[in-house]
């Protein structure tokens, strides 16, 4: 089989598994080169995942004739521009979630997919889960009947940083953590048309320094009546707990679990296991598998199953319910418009 | 031991269940009387439970004199007024849940308690539930730390009658399920303060008939800023599942099962087990230990432990959801005001 | 419905339990007379359950007219006069387990059954345990094709006390706890070819003291070449943990639980829940269920559902575990024998 | 850092496993040669993993001078002239259990081990799964007080072929599967004294024909009068399931799980999930760690964690179960010697 070489863009911590996800783990890649603006750490990467190129301009990566397909996992506000660069040079691109901060950026984004023409697929790994898939497969195939209400928690061990926490460069808690809840919402049951939302900054009050919250619910009417409700925390200090519920007519269906080992501790009166530390250990594999899709995916000459529209839409349910947040009064997705030009 | 001698009005579903466990599983209960407007079942009950009286007029049973306490557990509809006799006669009193469903009657209530200053304990069974009474007690202890978000599920198995879900009867769905999660969330975390909820008729197109919702959501803004949400749904068509989660600083607490017996099926890729039926079997015990307290209480004369205060605030945040739910805007619980006058 | 009346002679632990089942639990039994040998206490009991007579001499209880049926659970030294008074005044009668602690008194009491012809019940609670019930229910309707293996797990949160440990009144470990277990095989499986077992003292050396062990396993060979195991231990210190298997062509089914509320307590890298304390928890309505199905067969005159054969066979299990233990040599169960005469 | 070059015998299920595990999971090695007698298949997996040499002959492969270590998973029966004849070429060599069939086989490569001097580590990954290393570290660590039985139990969810049944190929059930338990029975609790054991053909009984069983259960005395039980079973329908449980003084530890994916499927009056398939979805990560701790126990100069001496002890073992099965009678383990001169 043919091998898809691909240039990686972006080395920090999701940026390494990918590095070895596409160097080492997947069949249908080979890694050809790498670029970070920490040139350093970018040959540092080549040597240790033996990579022909390492970068520091990410530009240089798109350019070189050895890469035929571009993978960004570079920080959310670079993601335009390189975006756009690689389409320009008709590579076909991964991108990882969410497209932008703005709604504005990632319109742009997608105008640059449209007029191009190059082929271009965004990054929600929970899909590939194989959970998640699973759970899809069967309520495609009826199994809970018709889903009436669709509901999410997402759960981090632990707050992140500031730099990071910033809404101005993570978009805030719904655009940063719920952006996979609301894609996950429109991918089992459509287009969303309002939410409502509530937060706080109850547990880290540094957060509220930058802006943000480390608390937030959000509740969802989807266009066709049914209901949703999303609830985020950043102190879920047990471990990481990602669990999402397909209420249906005829059952439910409920991904999620938080136990990492198989064992079980008792002593007296207590059982105990242990939990899942974070979301490399949750969706390692959604992880691998979705890189594997993006490869086949170019290779087969398939379209995108997730496309910058999927970006596009989802962070505009985030958007939206960061405003409903700010506001307290309910807000139509629709009338959320990029807030530029 | 001094036994408390009861009488009991409302001989329907629950009322069997309270019959039985004052006449036999309480040891510091006898039961001397039962009423119900169906004397012939009245008739039966006395006879099945060794009942001295039956009354067909519960007026008869409060003027009993071997009454020295009344237990109402008769239609929503009916409590005012007999909460009203039975305080005039200055019997000690238990009231199940929902005190009325207008808040008009449920302050009538309160009044008629402040005005005779005689003995009213309402009836929120959860709380005498082992797994609440342990969570409550490890979060007073310090276990989870402060406590920030509240989150509880309530599922039916199946709709209620269309009598029984009349709104007009029942309340509706956040009035006759979910006061249950507002006391939870008045008990752990204290008063609400705003409320903002969704709804829709989705699975059971005849309550829509009658004006009621099958699935509904609550986002509530406690006083001090924390959070909370409530979701309720008549499609729990597994079983009934009854879920609060108390998440906080250092730790969460969860409390709810789903599983009926200790049996595990496996078959070919499946690990299966039953389900609780109902709330009947679910909250068994909570039943009985709440009326134990009830009669402890009196005959200890001690203050009841769920005022009708509770009852009278419990409703108000389901009174502030129903309307949330109908105006798709957020209401202040102080807002709630008696409808009447 | 016409009431068994109900005479109860011993009032320990388990007593005291069958005690409320039959004076307040049970719609079917009216408990009439209450006898211990240790009068004071039995005066305590029928005063607090309001039980007309008290006796010190169960021969008493016995012989009052005003007790229709006997339930006998003093201990099991005691069993084999008790039962055979009862027989002999032929009063319809339950015996708690196990018959005996000698094959030899065992066998008489059979030979007094079939004697008088009256009606005796054996008490294996596990029998009526709802999973249990299910468990054999779903069996007979191949849910899990032929069972092959059965295992059996019991374990006891603390030792006995010496006392009770001592072979010479309990009869060592496989007959004082194994004996359900057996009881649980024959049920299943059938009958018991042969037996190896190994055991140890390991935990608590007291218990050396007096001859018993507190770690033992038995593999069993059934008639039909099936095939058994079953472990016990005196050190299941985290809580009170039975659980059984059945290994089947098409499937398996298991029986156990050891959580006792329905409180998850989360804290980092830990899920936690408490476990079941003890065989009055684990087994309430087992209890209960068993004394009412003794009732309704005596008033429905229903042969006894688990006979003093069931006893004495699951004895000589117990006895050939017993031997097989001491000697490391496979025993033949039929070789077993009453010992005596 | 510096690669092991390492050549890989056998390319059968598990060989395309440590194929791929060795060409990119694992950093620390570089799979530079492959053997298989199907040379076709070789020349497949060289190409498919770029492998530069593949080998008909293991010989050949043996005697590259590229291949500096030889990991060996070919069919039992090679494994004792492969070893030897690595060992004499002085390559570093890691061979997959059980060592051999024959306990004089497995004494002959102990013997060659001591003779050459030559590093050989025995594969038993089940050491290297994260659950049972972290259940050792704990144990170790006093969490459970002093373990005082072991108890495993192994369940395959389909029976082998009948070429792979064959007691002359795969030993029988005691050895092929049961020698992982007594690894782990040696490797928790140390040398074993005393074996009884029954089995029988319940399910399948083509594997009678050959000589083998499809259940088997075995107990075990500790030389220091500790107590195990192992039960082996090949009908274990539903799934692949391995569990394992040390009963310590203060506590318990068990190992195991049965669900594959995070979804729970819920209808009525069932919850359900899915299964392990099969032991290289469940032991996955465990064989990766086992070959990434060979490589760098030969790269840093280090002793072997598991030796030829554990593998010869753990078919003594298995032999002895085997030998107890037959007879019905207790074996001593050290009574088992080679059968051959």
């Amino acid at each position: 089989m043919a091998r898809l070489n691909v240039g990686l863009i972006g080395l920090g911590r999701l940026g390494r598994v990918y590095a070895r996800d596409l160097s080492a783990r997947i069949a249908q890649t080979r890694l050809t080169a790498v670029a970070d603006t920490d040139g350093v750490l970018a040959g540092q990467l080549a040597a240790e995942f033996e990579v022909p190129q390492a970068y520091e301009d990410p530009r240089g990566l798109i350019a070189d004739p050895d890469v035929d397909a571009v993978v960004i996992v570079s920080p959310t506000h670079t993601h335009r521009d390189l975006v756009k660069a690689a389409l320009a040079a008709n590579k076909p691109t991964f991108c990882e979630k969410p497209p932008a901060i703005s709604l504005a950026d990632a319109t742009d984004m997608a105008a640059a997919v449209e007029r191009t023409g190059t082929f271009l697929q965004m990054g929600f790994m929970r899909r590939f889960d194989p959970g998640y898939a699973s759970a899809k497969r069967q309520i495609d195939e009826g199994r809970i009947g018709r889903p009436v209400v669709f509901k999410a928690t997402s759960r981090d061990p632990f707050p992140p940083s500031l730099a990071y926490a910033n809404p101005k460069s993570s978009g805030g808690i719904f655009i940063d953590m719920g952006i996979h809840d609301f894609d996950l919402a429109r991918w089992f049951m459509g287009e969303i048309e309002s939410v409502q939302a509530i937060g706080a900054t109850l547990v880290f009050p540094e957060l509220a320094t930058v802006g943000d919250r480390d608390n937030v619910i959000a509740m969802l009417a989807f266009a066709d009546g049914r209901l949703g409700v999303v609830d985020l925390t950043r102190n879920g200090v047990y471990g990481y707990d990602i669990t999402t519920e397909l209420l249906g007519t005829e059952g439910t269906i409920r991904v999620g679990y938080i136990r990492e080992t198989p064992v079980l501790v008792m002593t007296p009166n207590s059982v105990a296991h242990d939990t899942v530390p974070y979301f490399m250990e949750r969706f390692e594999r959604a992880y691998t598998l979705q890189l594997e899709n993006f490869a086949e995916n170019v290779l087969r000459n398939r379209p995108p199953p997730i496309t910058i529209r999927d970006g596009v839409e989802a962070l505009r349910v985030a958007v939206a319910a960061t405003r409903a947040c700010e506001t307290g009064e309910r807000v139509e997705v629709r009338a959320i418009v990029p807030e530029r030009l």
